[in-house]
């Protein structure tokens, strides 16, 4: 059985060399982010991945969880593993200390998240769901919200839900019909059906609450008329204790392709009266609230996908390494491991160097939001802010379909045995498939990219990224060698692809409204692969700088070489995607629906 | 639930336009293949297939084929389903009518077999395997064996399989260890364990032939001393009927990512005292009997991807009509079927075109596969063979890379419910993602491509090839209109990378035989691109005629629309691949093994 193992290499270079962890330490109230806490964080949480989240990643897929009654019974392990999970502190590192947080910086909770969803992300999902339902709380709760339900979820001891999706209403909220009718009491009561609700019941904790869009009898038609409400399983009684059984019920759970160990519900609330609900901030405001906490979650679920990429890339390295057959191609010698073949090579290069630059454009992403939130200086913040506005549909949209493609990649290095399930590979296809979908598809963050990030603003804060990639270009373009030279000729093309794109798209919006958006998942896809191009030329960089010093780290040339490979082998698509982004309109629209 | 519909209309322009089915039936043997009888046929199957197959496709899946003691039980629905298939004679339409087949031309029979993978790919994996052994029976056994097996298994009363894959050897068959010992009766006792043995054990028919891959004691080492052997489960009697149960048996089945009612059987053979096996042609020839059964096998999992990207396509398109959610993004009037955002048209324009160039290709190959076996003139045969053996890892190696991205984008146009299982279009991307595996992995199929059929003749065929391309080229450039301007552009540019990669690969394959091999599998996908934007460019240039003479037919501007948004989303993948080709050697190789 193959075991993860936290790549702390990478994330302790990215960390420092790339994301700035020591500026973020500086930042005031993340103080206790200190380099010695920062490696003693990653080392543990690295341990409890390998050794308490691993293990049962596989068998809760076979297993999957069980619905029986209105009762979701987990896998085996599972309930002892988040036991142990919140007796270690995990769930509440990056929230407030005012409530029993850590107050970690996201850069740092961004590295320990990806262990939990490398190592099982079915597992880690209960928690992620948790830390989005605390943000809301956290956020615009009341303070008697706060108090009665802070505490206990960041401990963990409750989880939380977040509650949007019905039948009728996929990605789109205006169409939320769930009704809330005041109690006069200043409590609600909510009736109506709710899917797709991860853990929205499961057996691993005494409550769920879960927060819940509905409608009030006069709101407004459409998104304008959304509230949002916490609606506990058991309501807490006077001493914080779960009391009586609210009229919230799982009545079914989804049999799904992937992520079998996650429950995902259909909730019906107030099937028995109406279930009690308690109104977070202001009536109407739901939306907004959700949208907050869908930035964190769209940042996560992009971070899904960088973990199943290097845990698929681990197995893989691993299987190929062990796996005898074939001559080597060069002098005939062998039987051999396959990763002395040429195309075995490339396939685990592909998957390494995506994956390396996946989370290097994370980190630095989630290293930004730390200052857009903590930065003394007002313009700072906010500069910080337009970057993680731009850059979160990227992260989410890039790295979730380059996750899918490793994941694919990791089942063809296995051969046949990649096609059994006992292997192990093709769960992380399943569960990986998922991640483009949820928090918003591709085709709607590739949306979020072009509209309200690029074209809103005529496309400013995307032409100062460019300006700041020309920066790297020119520094690569000063290194000696055929490794950089070919690094900084393949970053050239690609920043020149997603200029033209970037410009084409904020030209042309308005008028082609359709057509523009045609290319927006390859505009999409062209920027995460050009954005991931720019960390890993800035970590090529350091890298030689490091070599230039005297560091014989083995890290520091496979990491240019890494780069290399990343310039020739995916930076070399970012030409076509901006043609297609440029030219390709027209063909997509002409048919007429009935002739498809 | 959504039924198969086979795509006649596409298929009979395919037949007619571009793989000429009128030249094929008029080569000697095939005069049966009038418009007439192949209209007919093509009806025919299509009624079947949307009628018999495509209703036990998803329960088939849902329940799998079930192992026990020996035997394996089919899901419901199949045993009877193959009774009427082989009662309508499909199984040997493509089959010699000496022994009671059709005879039909591989073109026509290629179609057939593309309604089959579509609408039920599990079940077609049978017939698959069974034409596979008659082929090797027809081929190379003795008179004796043809008369007791081949009137059998051609009616499909018998069924076949093909016993390659050992443990230790998997693609590398030099590995094989399986043992045949001679009886001095003229039949030989064979031992040893096959796994990944497709329907090698089933409920459907009274007798199974495998086809074992075996050596003789006395044998050389390597591929050069393997034999091929027909190993009956039940021994025929004299009057034909089967008689005793002979030594092999069916231990175990896989637990597989998809294809669940195809049983993937680990057979023993000999575990009581020998299999009673009878030499099919030569000792230590078997390598070369199966190389002609790959080369069909081959070609038949090709089809497969062409058949999935349809069927996922119907399904994907059925769904974006019906699913209402969000507003027109120009009119903002709504909610809308989703097939009016533009990115769900991208998707589905994706699939759709990338669909029609798969199955234009490989008709093609198939007509030029009758050509290579019934042309009277030897010239024109020789031609023919060097085309189809050029193309052969090309339909199986781009189809099926693109057969899964087609799929996985079906499950996307769905969204949430693309991930749950009840929906069907999970299933696709699960049954897909055997394709680049089985028959040779997609690298396999790549450094055939380089290797036997381009640098051992010096790209000779390859440039006789990108010759023709060229003439439609200009054909094209002699079109009015946007839509053929940019078809011109893409293809042109897909030309001229397609010229420089393959010159690349002749040129350099000696001095850098690892470096040029990173570029394979980039390079059979440029040369798949490339050669299905030249069958939809040729198409797009027949419609463009068709228009002109005055005909209505809406299929037409369809056609034309068609190939442009190919020219802009795919073709537009070709320079990018050419350059990887070119220049991602060295990156590729430069880590130390113990770096990766």
């Amino acid at each position: 059985m193959s075991t993860y193992s936290a790549p702390l290499n990478d994330m302790h270079f990215v960390l420092r060399e790339l994301a700035g962890i020591e500026q973020v330490a500086k930042l005031p109230g993340y103080e206790e982010a200190s380099p010695d806490t920062v490696d003693a964080i990653l080392e543990e949480a690295g341990k409890f991945a390998s050794g308490a989240l691993s293990p049962i990643n596989g068998s809760g897929d076979h297993e999957g969880a069980k619905w029986h009654d209105s009762n979701v019974t987990m896998p085996q392990g599972f309930k002892e593993a988040y036991r142990q999970f919140i007796e270690n502190g995990w769930n509440g590192i990056g929230c407030e200390p005012e409530f029993g947080g850590q107050g970690m910086p996201k850069v740092v909770v961004a590295a320990v998240q990806e262990m939990w969803k490398a190592s099982n992300m079915a597992f880690s999902l209960c928690p992620l769901l948790t830390t989005g339902a605390i943000e809301a709380i956290t956020l615009n709760g009341s303070p008697g919200l706060k108090a009665t339900y802070l505490p206990k979820m960041i401990e963990g001891s409750w989880t939380g839900t977040m509650n949007l999706t019905e039948p009728q209403a996929g990605s789109d909220l205006s169409l939320v019909r769930s009704r809330a009718v005041p109690q006069g009491d200043g409590s609600y009561r909510i009736f109506g059906q709710k899917i797709f609700i991860t853990y929205g019941e499961h057996d691993m904790t005494e409550n769920i609450i879960h927060l819940v869009l509905a409608r009030t009898p006069d709101a407004p038609e459409g998104v304008k008329g959304i509230s949002l409400f916490v609606v506990p399983k058991f309501l807490p009684n006077a001493d914080g204790t779960p009391g009586q059984r609210n009229d919230a019920r799982c009545v079914s759970i989804e049999h799904k392709l992937g992520i079998h160990a996650s429950p995902t519900c259909v909730m019906a609330f107030g099937d028995n009266g109406g279930a009690i609900g308690y109104l977070v901030g202001k009536e109407n405001e739901g939306l907004k609230y959700m949208f907050v906490m869908m930035n964190a979650a769209r940042f996560a679920v992009g971070l899904e996908g960088v973990a199943i990429a290097d845990r698929a890339y681990q197995r893989a390295l691993e299987y190929a390494k062990e796996r005898i057959q074939g001559r080597d191609l060069a002098d005939g010698s062998g039987p051999v491991p396959i990763i002395r073949h040429p195309d075995i090579r490339r396939m685990l290069m592909l998957m390494k160097s995506q994956a390396e630059a996946m989370r290097a454009l994370a980190y630095v992403v989630a290293a930004a939001h730390d200052a857009a939130a903590h930065h003394p200086d007002g313009e700072e913040r906010k500069r910080n802010q337009a970057f993680v506005d731009l850059m979160i549909p990227v992260v989410k949209g890039w790295s979730t379909e380059t996750g899918i493609e490793v994941a694919s990649l990791g089942v063809q290095i296995h051969g046949g045995m990649g096609f059994i399930e006992e292997t192990g590979a093709a769960q992380y296809l399943r569960d990986a498939r998922i991640t483009t979908i949820y928090e918003g598809t591709t085709g709607i963050q590739a949306n979020d990219l072009i509209g309200r990030k690029i074209a809103r603003e005529g496309g400013a804060t995307i032409k100062a990224v460019i300006g700041i990639m020309k920066q790297v270009e020119a520094a690569l373009a000063r290194q000696p060698g055929e490794d950089f030279a070919a690094i900084h000729a393949g970053f050239s093309r690609g920043i020149q692809a997603l200029a033209e794109a970037a410009t084409y798209i904020a030209t042309n919006f308005s008028q082609d409204i359709k057509g523009v958006h045609v290319g927006a998942v390859p505009f999409l896809r062209l920027m995460g692969i050009v954005s991931g191009g720019w960390q890993m030329a800035r970590a090529a960089l350091v890298a030689q700088a490091k070599i230039a010093a005297g560091d014989g780290d083995p890290y520091y040339p496979t990491k240019i070489a890494t780069t290399r490979f990343y310039a020739d082998h995916v930076l070399s698509q970012a030409s076509g995607l901006a043609q297609t982004v440029i030219k390709g309109g027209a063909g997509a629209l002409a048919v007429a629906e009935e002739h498809l």
